[in-house]
């Protein structure tokens, strides 16, 4: 058992992309997939800073493209631990788009994945424990236990439904 | 309103990928991301094959990585539309990772996604119906409102609690 | 030697792409080298599919482009193993190109590779024989060898003359 | 003339980045080249912050790797505008090295570029002058007419100079 | 009617590269496919040198590939055209392997492919002939009326044959 | 103590790129960043080729982009060995943009970098020394322990200061 704790501080995490043509359909507006991608990819560095090990991604909740992005705007996603079980962590992610030209923010997605620190037989490891600070990280904190529910709950389901 | 209606099979998509160390952690095992990245690619291509225009990602449903898949396998995803309303379309893609050396492969994930066609503007625009033609698609067709209204409800309480 | 059979069905493999900016000239036509790493990669595949070993290209043999491909259009390529002998696969590969706005499909290229399966020393190793179970998969067995005899013809001119 | 003044802050720009194997020699270090693609992009993204303008690399200042960076570990860049002279800016770049496991941070490299805005055209176009806040910001943007001095000296030999 | 003559070493093209972890299979040993996009680019560029118009490429003649490249050697292309006919050009490429560590060069693959210069509609269009000056292009010149009789052969043969 | 010593032809590299959409702004200008690390690449195929050893990048000099480059636009770049001290090596680097419609070519950068050559142990290991033969080559070796001396005093001056 791994006694340790660190703030959610230690696992914040930025990164900033620009919207390029290969991202966007023929009008210029950007595909989910390399937005998911970014997402996995702050998450995961989100997580191993946390952790200190190697990590698999495990699942992601639902995300809404809550308005689209646009050719030319930049993504900035803000990455950090909210709750850990065991091995396992739940990562927060917000995704703001940005409009370079008027300044104009907003947010255009919001998630949660869940990482698993594994050792070097892929085996999962315990990871510290996370100690929120801010208001905001109190909150994500506390409401973890039921997402965390809810996504076993799913697992089961899915388990006995898909049977192809 | 746009009259026409098109059989699931017009939209079936099928993608072939190797696993690259790019996409994977030091030990080898694939993160999500780049596989969230080939669902949404699929996804889009089979909206734009039913469709026959521009699309746009709307949202994803939760997705749980079943098991790992390692450096050197390959993975393919089948996606097909199971169910339209008004501009939007369900998407259905399932995963199978594959072993190429004693060829047993295993579902990884199975994941629904939404699109929305747009016009010349990106604004939304209608799209043909779908018709289920064997079982998986007939039941895939008759559950897809009740996710559909699971995602009102989700899409409704998030827009209400973000306000960060 | 390897005394396994496995059917034509076992190596079919199927991978649909979109054409991006990246990939075309100032007028949105598609340059062939895309196309060239595609039609590898999925034949390569279908050989790891069939022999169940890491393999290596020997040779491509003639490609005919035979329309152009246009930005944002999709194509699908479709490759199997059509003939082995001893270490080495023939695989033939057809790539269609689609217009995703009006359901146009049209054959773009039609290719043969040919792979050869390798060992940890990277030695060349045996592989199953292939069983063509339909008659376009007897009609390309039947065909092979006289195309195999055309490539060592081929091979063997290329070395005496390649002197520089 | 653009009368406009903007803080520091509104250019900051952060970005975190995996080192993967396709960015280092055949002993897992680091090679430069990736690290200056990522160094241009956010000093990029920051010039386009503070101006509101599509701009152009003007210039970069010698830039010294002070330790290796080795594959798996994460670097941060951090990005800011320091001064403004008519259409350039001046953008500070610190890159830190993190070994994901330890924790341990350490500064990379610290570089120094110049991006000009650019209009419709791609000419020249004035840019808001930028305010420091901090003792870091004002030390910077007081030291850089000396370093704006050095650039065009060097420059000017550059020119006569090269006359191949 | 394009009446210019341009010599063969205007379009002679160069570019070395890397050979990475993504284009090896799982010994080390590269695939085929990766190869063949340089060929195709470096060609491509050759033929856009000659013609000073954008070109697309309209067929690639058989390749072998003489001897296995591994990961963390270096390969150089050369390229130029070898011959003209109205719009559309022959460009001869050699591929040389080169162990970095031993300086040990030797061939790999040698490609013929042809392109076709297009107008701003993508029809085609004239481009200047081309004048050999060396013993070895003069020889690639006049054999160049050879190997085209023969694609034209073998085209003619496949849209005939293939009929699916 | 490495006695041989090579001549700078020995590691004379070349490469050839196309600017993408992906490397430029929304004007179709090219962004500096893809554009060094072409430099840094060819610059390390450079040094490996006359070190013969696993290297990485110790520093870069100043860069002027002199003039912008356009999408559609070549670059060529011609990078070679002028002069070594014990592990280290210098690299000289010409780009040379090229307007690939009228033939026109205009040097874009100029720029020189320092490389280590490495041991298994990633440790600094002596390299061969390098023999000029033209005079443009003499006159770069002539003039490297000046800017060898530049760089040191440099290096010295940033790390004294660089205290955050």
């Amino acid at each position: 058992m791994n006694e340790e704790i660190r703030p959610v501080s230690r696992s914040r995490s930025i990164m900033t992309e620009l919207v390029f043509p290969t991202d966007t359909n023929h009008h210029g507006t950007m595909f989910g997939g390399t937005l998911m991608k970014y997402i996995d990819k702050i998450s995961a560095i989100s997580a191993m800073r946390h952790s200190g090990k190697p990590v698999v991604t495990a699942s992601t909740d639902s995300l809404d493209f809550l308005s689209p992005i646009r050719m030319g705007e930049a993504v900035e996603l803000e990455a950090f631990v909210t709750w850990t079980r065991r091995s396992s962590m739940e990562v927060y992610v917000v995704v703001r788009a940005e409009n370079l030209f008027t300044g104009e923010r907003r947010i255009t997605v919001t998630a949660f994945s869940t990482f698993v620190a594994v050792d070097e037989q892929g085996k999962p490891t315990p990871v510290p424990s996370v100690l929120p600070e801010t208001d905001a990280e109190r909150k994500l904190f506390d409401s973890a236990p039921e997402r965390h529910e809810l996504r076993m709950k799913r697992r089961a389901q899915r388990f006995s439904s898909t049977d192809r």
